[in-house]
Formats: C-alpha cells, sequence, structure tokens
C-alpha cells in the first residue's frame, strides 16, 4: 500500500490496538504496528511520534473542545452547567469514535501501571485547565476545581460505561445521565 | 545522639523536608537527611525505605481510618454523608500535623513532576477503596465512584488550603466547608 494511503493513519491505531491486547503494550514494537497495518515503519513515525502517542493521541483537541464549551457557555450558567457544555463538546467529538477501539484502549491502559498513571496525569491536566476556564468565568475557589474535577469524573465514566457495556445509548446521553447522578449524589449529603 | 533517640523519625522528616525545599528532591540524599537530623544513614533506613516514603508514608494509615469512618457510617446515611464521615476521620489524623511541614511536603511534590504523579496515583487508589467500600453499603454506579471522587477533592483542596493559606481554621472545619462547597456548586447545574 502506498505512503499516502488515506486512511493510514486509521489502520495503524487498529493494529497498535490489536497487538497491545494480544501481548501487551510493552511486548509491541512500531515495526510490528506498522507491518500489521501494512505500511512502513517510517509511516507509522509519520503520525505517531511513538507507541504511547496511539493511545494519547488527539488529547489536545479533546481538551480544547472542552474549554471552549466550558467558556462559550451562556452567562448565569452555573459552574456545573457550564462543565456540562464542556462535556457536550467532549461527546460530540468522541462519540463518533468506534465503541470496540474505545473499549479496546481502555482494556490497555488499565493493564499497564505507568498507562494508568499517564491516563489520570492526563485528567488531572484537563480538570486544572478547567478550573481555570471556571475562574475566568468569575467563579470562586474552592468551587472552581471542585466542579472541574466532579465534571471529569463524569467524563471518565460515561466513556467507560459507553465502550466497556452493553449500555446501547449514545455517550452523550449516557454523559448527561451520569451527571444527573452526580447532582443527585451529592444534593443529598 | 544515641540510636534509640525517640523521636529520630520526627527530625528525619524535618530534616528532609527542609533539604528537598532548599536542593530539591533529585538532588537531596538519604545519607544528608541524616547527617542534617544527627542520626546515621543506617537509622534513616530503619525509619523509611526511601527518600520518597518521607513523603508518602502514612498513607496506608489514612487510607485506612477513611475507609472505616466511611463503613462505619450509620445506616440511613446518602453516599457523601457517608463519604464526609470518612473525611471527618482523615481531619482527626492529619489535623494534628504540623501545617509548617505539610506546606513543604506540598510545595516539594509541586515541584517534581514524578511525585505529582505518584501523588494523584495513591488520590486515585483512595478513590477506588472508598468506592469499593460504598458499594459494600449498597450504593450503585456511578454513584459510589462519583461520590469517592468528589469527596478526595474536597479532602486534597481542603488540605492544600490549611497547609498553605493565612486560613487560620482548623482542618475539620475547612473540610466541612469545602463538602458544603461541594454540595452547592454540584446542586444548581
Amino acid at each position: 500500500m502506498g505512503r499516502w494511503e488515506p486512511d493510514s493513519r486509521g489502520r495503524l491505531q487498529e493494529a497498535a490496538l490489536a497487538l497491545y491486547s494480544e501481548r501487551g503494550f510493552d511486548q509491541t514494537t512500531a515495526a510490528e504496528i506498522a507491518g500489521r497495518a501494512g505500511v512502513t515503519e517510517r509511516t507509522f513515525f509519520r503520525h505517531f511520534a511513538d507507541k504511547r502517542e496511539v493511545l494519547f493521541g488527539g488529547s489536545e483537541l479533546l481538551q480544547e473542545r472542552i474549554l471552549t464549551g466550558v467558556a462559550e457557555a451562556p452567562d448565569g450558567y452555573t459552574p456545573l452547567e457550564a462543565v456540562g457544555r464542556g462535556l457536550d463538546a467532549a461527546a460530540a467529538l468522541l462519540g463518533e469514535a468506534r465503541r470496540d477501539l474505545s473499549a479496546q484502549r481502555h482494556a490497555v491502559i488499565a493493564a499497564n501501571p505507568e498507562l494508568r498513571e499517564r491516563e489520570l496525569a492526563k485528567l488531572a491536566l484537563y480538570a486544572a485547565a478547567v478550573a481555570a476556564t471556571l475562574r475566568r468565568r468569575g467563579v470562586g475557589e474552592p468551587q472552581a476545581t471542585l466542579a472541574a474535577e466532579a465534571g471529569m469524573s463524569v467524563l471518565r465514566l460515561a466513556i467507560e460505561r459507553w465502550a466497556n457495556s452493553d449500555d446501547e445509548r449514545s455517550l452523550a446521553i449516557i454523559m448527561k445521565d451520569f451527571m444527573a447522578e452526580l447532582r443527585a449524589v451529592t444534593a443529598g449529603g
């Protein structure tokens, strides 16, 4: 297949996730991923800086969408409503991904302590950025960080539910449902 | 000073935090910590497995207190009320520590990416354990994890406020105040 094969990035992701699942992340090389995808190793490195980026690429775009959603929420929205707008934007972006690939991605990360730490660090960065965006909307502390971190819990759990279960609802619907669960669970206490 | 000097552990912690603050964590050796505390390196390793344990020792005890607080909350408590009992137990344990040492500890961790990741991983473990304890109380998912993670946000932020600010209130009072802030911020959305 030619080097300008349009969907080589998608085939590389699929091949990488299959190999990470079969052999484990540490036991897979970039050359093997390229081989299974039917492209050269050079093509792999044109799309991804390293093996980890297959799993974490796209996180800047996701963060940008979330922050834009929060920043552009109407005036008068509560902090959590504004975070909800960010989650809507995340669901719109991620909900188009293939559920089976998302499920594989989560299983690979869950099986590897180093990848789990990176995933946690990524979510912590999102939360800090969302809190900063809320503060620019005039929200004080600790409210901004509490709303941001609770929102990132909703994001992570909703994606996991969507990817790993028989729940047939869209990611957007699951996200809204989990936001309602958050309000319910914190209302009573 | 003799090897059975009763507070050598406390002096080692104080010496370690001072050196980590002055030179950075990576630039400090166990021998230097022992030297400043006036004990032998051997005494250091009788108290701590390594340099990192000066910062993270005691986390098993803290987790145990939190989980006991959650598990023993009265029947009929909401998930977040039960988490609040765990936070009360944490405040009772940690509130006896010296604020200045807690502030130093946070500054050292904040300055070092590897230590920040370890701190995040520790909080994630607490949250997972609290969620498991809530499930044993009959709480379903995602409610258990949402309540547990929101509670761990409160824990972290309350400790930071207590350690790093001019807020003269006790850790227990700040913790209760931040729990109320969590309820307020999630109620409106």
